[in-house]
């Protein structure tokens, strides 16, 4: 089977040396809106050839959309254009309500399927892509029903091959729980990074005191903001939602700080202690 | 050497199965308030013998105190009145402003070395001792010239023996520097998880989407309230200082959101990235 991938980043790079080492994919196509990324990943053997967006549709039998998702409201109805009935699109966003919004009533709507693998690094890039990035992870397959159902099996054989496991939701819903999860982790991350860095002026100690546990609660501040801006664009409603509870949260703990009410800060923190439970 | 380690959990259990594993303890003796901890040690074979305080400071060359810090207050005052000048007390405390005022004057405050190895985990007890818990991490010596020359070279001998590099604060700028890159990634993930367990009211889902990156910064909110109020209690008007700029670098992201100002937003991530320079 011939993959296109389209957006050689971390996620599309990963996909592209899993699914050629698992034997999912016989050839490996590339494309790239940046040739120096092309570039990096035929270096490091992530593709087999590189190509316009055109010839990569051309001949692919599955196209992987693994761009920003900005870049994806632009791409996708191009690509759905182009490709026949033997060929399957999907897409690896973390955003689906607005991409799927527009999409309706795309004569080829039924060759898309609509994925999310629940996997990623803080890195970026060709260079950050690793074999076995998604194994264990869950992959949401999202308003599947509007997919024609060969494009379903092939969507749910890829990212089973890759060792995920599959779920599915719809479009709002999917958005909704990705900002109460996924996105409001990010921005806790990067605020906490700025407030350490104005905070700290000296960085010298906060390489000296990270062992501390900032490390991993600041992990996901490297996050890049080509990526995450686009996301937070497509989700601003759900993502104000859960932020707004989140600095309700921040501000009831300085109320109980101010008012020195540590019994009730006892408590709250034996409260957030419960998410060891769901995590394991 | 004879070493008692007074509080078996995580970093006195960890503590006194590395340094009986690299000679620098030839017997280690366990004082614990909870007779299960001491069983606990005794089964993992973290400690040699089971004593009360008195019995274990009689007997020992280097008395460690590892309760939380609010313990400390109590126990270091009765540990310091029994020891004579061939016998070293440290701590491994994360608040020290009030511990070393109110030891001011004490007849043995030479024989007490202020230490805070900036090592740790999400979880407590003396189940979750490590042996390599220490490696390649930072310990800070607090107010060192207070003490006597022989037993903070004790102590240095002690934490370089388990692989940590050492380094210097006063008592003000330690528990500063603490709230300001430890404390508040705690109550920073303290809150993410109190967010999303308000939020998300189906478990499952909080399980099928952490690999999201959800899990590592909320890591630290497992922590044990026993261990952070004490803590948040002692380093108060530091961790309101810093808890304040955090809420307004994420009530900035807030407005940022509501205006649509996704420039401001995606500038404020790249000078979060930058947090990557600092940590490696």
């Amino acid at each position: 089977m011939t993959l296109t991938i389209v957006g050689i980043g971390l996620i599309g790079g990963s996909l592209g040396i899993t699914l050629k080492e698992n034997g999912f994919a016989t050839r490996v196509i590339g494309v790239d809106a940046k040739p120096e990324n092309l570039h990096k990943a035929t270096r490091r053997r992530l593709i087999d050839a590189e190509m316009s967006l055109a010839e990569g549709v051309a001949v692919a039998d599955v196209i992987i959309l693994a761009t920003p998702v900005d870049a994806m409201r632009k791409l996708l109805p191009e690509i759905l254009d182009r490709v026949g009935d033997h060929q399957t699109v999907v897409d690896v966003g973390s955003t689906k309500e607005l991409l799927l919004t527009e999409l309706e009533g795309h004569p080829n709507r039924g060759r898309f399927v609509a994925c999310h693998p629940m996997a990623g690094t803080e890195f970026s890039g060709p260079e950050a892509a690793l074999p076995n990035l998604f194994a264990g992870k869950m992959c949401v397959i999202v308003d599947g029903d509007e997919s024609a159902p060969d494009a379903l099996d092939t969507a749910r054989r890829l990212f089973k091959s890759a060792g995920m496991t599959l779920s599915r939701l719809d479009r709002q819903a999917h958005d909704l729980h990705c900002a109460y999860v996924s996105h409001i982790s990010h921005i806790a991350s990067f605020a906490l990074a700025l407030t350490v860095l104005e905070k700290e002026k000296d960085e010298q100690r906060i390489f000296d005191l990270a062992s501390s546990g900032f490390g991993s609660t600041v992990r996901l501040a490297k996050s890049s903001a080509d990526m995450w801006i686009p996301i937070f664009r497509q989700n601003r409603d759900n993502v104000l939602d859960v932020l707004d509870e989140h600095i309700e949260q921040l501000s009831r703990f300085r109320t109980q700080l101010i008012k020195r009410d540590f019994d009730g800060f006892y408590e709250r923190i034996e409260r957030a202690n419960e998410i060891s439970k769901i995590l394991q």
